[in-house]
C-alpha cells in the first residue's frame, strides 16, 4: 500500500533475536519507525494506539535487554502491545487486529510464544509474573519475569495483593510501573496523587540529570558496577516509599521514551542480585504522533484514522448507543431524586456515567479501576438512604462478584446494576465478553434482572431500577447503538417479573430475553409466511420470572424457544427448571433453548459472532422447524 | 446459670446511652466486666473468642465517644463484634450466638440498628463505611462512620481500593486499624513487616511513653488543644507513610488495651477537622483469657468450652474431615510429582494445606486474604509447567470469579481448584455458605467441576486434578467430616465426565452430585420397600455431563430426580438444558431437580439446614412420589 512508511531498519527485524544484534544508537532509529508503523497499522484498522505510541521506546528496551522468549514479558491489560506484535513475529498481520480471524487487540497465548500471558482486563500482570517467577525458582530455570503496569491498573485492589506477596520472588521479578499519569480517564484516588507529587518533585528533576550522567558514564558490558549505580539510584530516589514497604527495591523515575536512560537502568535491573525491582517509568501517552499527544483521552481507542490529518473515520450517523441513552436517563432521575448517585470505575464515558457527572458533580463517583470496592461502596450509600447506580460492564463486574454477593444480595440492599456490554462486543472479543451475567446473578435469592430489547426499555428499566427499593435490581444491555426506536416521553415503572406479549400467534412462541427480541420478531415474520402462526414474548425479566405468562405460552403452543445472550444457566435454565418443578414437561413439552455458544468466541464483526452463536432469525426459525419436525416425527422414537 | 460472671456496672449497661453516662474512670471496671461476659458467653455457645476479647476496650472506648447508631460503626468481618452486641441491646441472647434461631455470629442489618453493615468475609468495612460517610456529606447529615479493620483484612485488595477513594470523605470517616499482628494465620506480606517495624521501632517506644503524657495531660473537655494534639501525634509517628500517601491523616500506633489512651485520642479523632483519619490501635488477641492469649490460633474458633480451665469441649472422635483428607491426598501428590504446588489465601488449616506446606514448605503459598491474586499467580504458575493447587472455600472463591474467568478459563490455563465448604456450613451461615460455586463455574467454557460423594471419592478426584493438564478443573467437597468409608490405597484417575451407578433399579432414577448421595440410598432404600425399583448414581461431573449415562437413566426410568447441594443454575440446569437440546422432554419426561432453595438459610445445625433445604431422604421419598402420582393423575389434565 501506498501510504506504508519506510523502515529499512525495523525490516531487519523480524523477531527480538534480531533486534539485540543492533548497536545501542541504532535503538532509537529503530524506534522511530517502530512508532510510524504502528500508527499506520492503526490508521488502518482503529484499536488502541495512544497506550501502544506510550511504550515504543519501552518496549524495544525490554527486548533488547532481556531474553525473550525466555524471560517471560507481561503486559497488563494488553492494549498497549502492538508494537511488541510487531517486534514479535507477528509484523505481517498486523493489519489484521482486532478483525475477524486477525491478531487480537491484546496479548494472547495461542498467538505467539512471546505473550506468555494472555490478558485485556486490568491489572493482573503482577501475580501472572509472580507466578512465573515462582515456577522458574522452584524448578531451578533462570528465566526473568517482567510486568508491565500502568499506573491506573495499579488502581486495582489485585496490583496490591500481588505487590504484597511479591517479595517472595527475589531478583526473578521485575514491574515496571509506566506510569503515563493518564489512564482510561484522569486518574483518581490517592495514589496518582501520590505519583504525581514524586515526578513533580525536585528531586525528580535531579534524578533526571543524574540518571543521564549514569547512563553517559555506562557501557553495557561494566557489569561490575551495575549493582552499586543500581544502590545510587535507589537512594536518590526519595519518592517509592509505598513499594519499599511493600518489598520492592524502588527505582525512578526514569524517562521512558529516552534510550539512553531505560537500557542502562534496565541492564541495571535484570542484573540485580536483590529484588524485587520496581521500576517507575514516566511516559507520555501517544507520545510522537501530535493527534494523539494532544487529546489522549480521544486516541485511547480510536477508529481508522488519517495517519497525515489524523481524522478518525466516523461511524455512520444512527440511532443512540445505549450507553448514552441510559446516562440521559440517569440525568433525568437524578433532576427527579436528589437520592440518586452513580458510581463507575473508570469507565465514566463508557458507561454514559460522564453526563450524570456533568449534571451532578457531587453525585457522581469514578473510583477508579476498583470494581470491589465501587459494589460495597454502593452498598454503603445504599444503607445509608441513598439510591446508587453502580454501572459497571457485565466482563468486569465480575471481579466484584462477591461484592455483589456478600454486601448487597445477602443484605438485600437497593443497589442499582447498570450493566452495560452485556453479550457479545465484536471487536472486543472474549475478554470482554458480557456472556455470564445473567446466570451468575439469577442464581443469587433477593435479585431482579431485566433485559433491555431496545433503547426504549432501556429507559423504562433505568426508570424502574431507579424506583425499586426493595432490594438489588440490575439491568443489563449491549454494547453499541440501539434499534431506532423512539424514547419515550415519559417513563414507565415496569411491574415487576411481569413480561409483555410482543405479538400473539398460535402454534409457535419465542421467549426473548433481551436485545435479541428483534431477530425474534423477523423470525417470526418469516414462521408466519410458513404458516405457523407465533407469538413473541420479551420476557424482560430473567428473574423473578413471569410465570403466569410463560406456563400460558408454554402450555398454549406447540413449541416454545427461549432466546438470550447470555451463556447456559441463564434465562433457558431457568425456565426449564420453573417448567420442571411445576410439572410442565411431564406430559411433553416442545422446548428449546437458544443461548450462547459453551466456548469462548473470538473478535468478529457483531453480525459474524452471532452467527457463530446461532443467534440470529434464521437460526431461530431453524431451532422452531427442527423442533417442530422432531415433534411431529415421533418423539417416542426418537428417545429410543 | 451457677458461673455466670458477676457484673454489676455492666448489669447498668443496656445500650451505649447507658455507657456515655458513666465517667471515665468506671471504663476499666466495665470493660473487665464485659471481658468476663464475653467469655463467659463463648464458653457457652462456642464461637470466635479471640478477637472479640482482643477488642473489648476498644468496643468500649469507641461506644462511650462516638454517638452510636447515629455514628455509622462498621466491624470489618464481623467476627470480633461479641462484646458490641452484649453492649447494643443484645446481651439478654448472647448465649444464643451462631445457634439456630439466635445471634449470628457476625454482624447483622436484621439484627439491631447498632450493626448499620454486616459483615463475615473480610475488608469490606472502609468501602461500606466511606458510603456511610459519603450518603452523611450529601445529605447535610452529621454523622461519622467508623470502620475497624484488622491487619490481616488489610492485604485483601478491596481494602486499598477503598483507602484510595476515602480521602472523598474528609473528616467523616475514621478507619481503625486493629493490629494485632495475627490474623486467622500468622500474617504474611509486605503490609504485615511494614507494621512489624514500625511497632517494634525505637520511635514507637517513644510514642508510647508520649502517648501516656498527652493522655496524663488531657481532660475531657480540653477540646481545644485535640487540634493540636491530633497533629503533634501525627508528627511523632515515623511511620504511616503508606496510609498518609494514600491520603490519610495517620494517627499510631496506640495500645488498644489502654482506655486512658485510646479515650482522648478517639476524642480527638471525632472532633478533627481534617480527615480521614486511620488510627492504628495495636491489640492482643484473646486479651485477658489467658489460654487464648497463649494460644491465639487455637481459640480465634473455638468449641463450647470450660471457662476456668480452658479445656475446649471434644468433638466426638469420627471419620476424619474432608479438608484433612484432601490435605493428606496432596501431600502424596506432590510427593508422586514435584510440580505440584499449593496455594491458599490466608487458610492453611482450614484448607488442609498446611499439611502440605509442612511436607513441601517451598511449594505452599500463602498469600494471606488476596483470593485475586491466588488465582492469578496459580494461572502463571500453570503457564510455566507448574500444577498449582489453588484450595479456596467455595465462599471465597467468589472474589476472584474474574480472575477465574479471565486468566483460567479463556486461557484453559490447568489451575486446580480445591473447593472446601461447598453447600451448606451450618452455624457459620449465610455469609459463608457455598451454594453458587457449581452455576458460576460451569457457565464457563473449558471448566471441568466434581463434587465429592464421600471422602474415597475426593481422594480419586484429587488425584484426577492432579493429573489433569488440559484446563480448569475444580473438585467441590463439604465443611465437616466424611462419612466413614475405607480411603482408597491407591487413588484412581477418573475418567473426566463420567459418573457412576451406585445402585441398579428400574422405576425410579435419582442422579446425585456430591454428598447428598448417602441420603439418595436411604430415599432409594425406603423407595425399594414401598416396591418402587430405584437407581442411584452418582454423577461425579458436573461439567462436562455424563450425557450418556444421563440419557440412558432419562430414557428408562419412569422418573428422574437430580440431587445437588447447590443454587439454582448448577446441575439440575445443566441436566434439563441437556435434556431439552436432546429433544428428550418432548414427548414427556418426569424429571424433577432438587437444590438449595432461593434464599439466604440463616444459621443452624446442618440437619435443621437441610430440612429446611428440603435435600433429606424424605424430602427425595417424598419429590419422587409426588412426580409418580402427578404422572398417573395424567399430567394433560393438570397442564391444562
Amino acid at each position: 500500500m501506498s501510504d506504508l512508511p519506510t523502515t529499512p531498519l525495523l525490516d531487519t527485524v523480524a523477531v527480538p533475536d534480531d533486534l539485540r544484534k543492533l548497536a545501542p544508537r541504532q535503538l532509537r532509529q529503530l524506534a522511530d519507525e517502530l512508532r510510524s508503523e504502528t500508527i499506520s497499522a492503526v490508521g488502518h484498522t482503529g484499536g488502541h494506539l495512544g497506550s501502544g505510541l506510550g511504550v515504543v521506546e519501552l518496549t524495544v528496551a525490554i527486548h533488547y535487554v532481556f531474553n525473550t522468549p525466555a524471560d517471560r514479558l507481561v503486559w497488563d491489560v494488553g492494549h498497549q502491545c502492538y508494537p511488541h506484535k510487531i517486534l514479535t513475529g507477528r509484523r505481517d498481520r498486523i493489519r489484521t487486529l482486532r478483525q475477524g480471524g486477525g491478531l487480537s487487540g491484546f496479548t494472547k497465548r495461542s498467538e505467539s510464544e512471546y505473550d506468555p500471558f494472555g490478558a485485556a482486563h486490568s491489572s493482573t500482570s503482577i501475580s501472572a509474573a509472580l507466578g512465573f517467577a515462582i515456577a522458574n525458582k522452584l524448578s531451578g530455570a533462570d528465566g526473568k519475569a517482567i510486568a508491565v503496569i500502568g499506573d491506573g491498573s495499579m488502581s486495582a485492589g489485585m496490583a496490591y495483593e500481588a505487590m504484597n506477596n511479591a517479595a517472595a520472588a527475589g531478583n526473578r521479578l521485575v514491574v515496571i510501573l509506566n506510569d503515563n499519569d493518564m489512564s482510561i480517564a484522569p486518574p483518581v484516588g490517592g495514589l496518582s496523587a501520590y505519583l504525581a507529587r514524586m515526578v513533580s518533585s525536585s528531586e525528580y528533576l535531579g534524578l533526571r540529570s543524574a540518571a543521564s550522567k549514569i547512563a553517559a558514564k555506562l557501557s553495557r558490558r561494566v557489569h561490575k558496577t551495575a549493582a552499586k549505580v543500581e544502590e545510587y539510584a535507589r537512594g536518590m530516589a526519595t519518592g517509592g516509599t509505598l513499594f519499599e514497604e511493600l518489598g520492592f527495591y524502588y527505582v525512578g523515575p526514569i524517562d521512558g521514551h529516552n534510550l539512553d536512560h531505560l537500557i542502562p537502568v534496565l541492564e541495571n535491573v535484570r542484573d540485580a542480585k536483590e529484588g524485587p525491582v520496581l521500576v517507575h517509568v514516566v511516559t507520555k501517552k501517544g507520545k510522537g504522533y501530535a493527534p494523539a499527544e494532544a487529546s489522549a483521552d480521544k486516541y485511547h481507542g480510536v477508529q481508522k484514522f488519517d495517519v497525515i490529518t489524523g481524522a478518525q473515520a466516523k461511524a455512520p450517523p444512527g440511532p443512540p448507543s445505549y450507553q448514552n441513552v441510559f446516562g440521559d436517563q440517569l440525568v433525568r432521575e437524578g433532576e427527579r431524586d436528589p437520592t440518586i448517585v452513580a458510581i463507575t470505575a473508570a469507565m465514566p464515558s463508557g458507561t454514559g456515567v460522564d453526563r450524570f457527572a456533568k449534571a451532578f458533580p457531587d453525585r457522581a463517583f469514578d473510583v477508579g479501576i476498583a470494581e470491589q470496592h465501587a459494589v460495597t461502596f454502593a452498598a454503603g450509600l445504599a444503607a445509608q438512604g441513598m439510591r446508587p447506580f453502580c454501572a459497571i460492564y457485565s466482563t468486569f463486574l465480575q471481579r466484584a462478584y462477591d461484592q455483589v454477593v456478600h454486601d448487597v444480595a445477602i443484605q438485600n440492599l437497593p443497589v442499582r446494576f447498570a450493566i452495560d456490554r452485556a453479550g457479545l462486543v465484536g471487536a472486543d472479543g472474549a475478554t470482554h465478553a458480557g456472556s455470564f451475567d445473567v446466570t451468575y446473578l439469577a442464581t443469587l435469592p433477593n435479585f431482579v434482572i431485566m433485559a433491555a430489547a431496545d433503547e426504549a426499555e432501556l429507559v423504562h428499566m433505568t426508570h424502574t431500577a431507579a424506583c425499586h427499593d426493595t432490594g438489588p435490581i440490575a439491568l443489563r444491555y449491549p454494547r453499541g447503538n440501539g434499534t431506532g426506536v423512539a424514547l419515550p416521553a415519559v417513563p414507565e415503572r415496569l411491574a415487576i417479573g411481569k413480561g409483555r406479549i410482543v405479538r400473539e400467534g398460535k402454534k409457535v412462541a419465542i421467549l426473548s430475553l433481551g436485545t435479541r427480541l428483534g431477530e425474534a420478531l423477523k423470525a417470526a415474520d418469516a414462521l408466519e409466511a410458513r404458516g405457523l402462526s407465533t407469538t413473541v414474548a420479551d420476557l424482560r425479566f430473567a428473574k423473578p420470572l413471569d410465570e403466569d405468562l410463560i406456563r400460558r405460552l408454554l402450555t398454549t403452543h406447540e413449541v416454545a424457544v427461549t432466546v438470550e445472550e447470555a451463556a447456559v444457566g441463564g434465562l433457558g435454565a431457568h425456565v426449564l427448571t420453573f417448567a420442571s418443578d411445576a410439572g410442565l414437561i411431564d406430559a411433553g413439552l416442545t422446548l428449546r433453548t437458544m443461548r450462547l455458544p459453551d466456548l469462548f468466541q473470538d473478535q468478529d464483526k457483531p453480525e459474524a459472532q452471532y452467527d457463530e452463536a446461532r443467534l440470529n432469525a434464521e437460526h431461530i426459525i431453524d431451532t422452531v422447524l427442527k423442533a417442530l419436525r422432531h415433534n411431529s416425527d415421533g418423539v417416542l422414537e426418537a428417545r429410543a
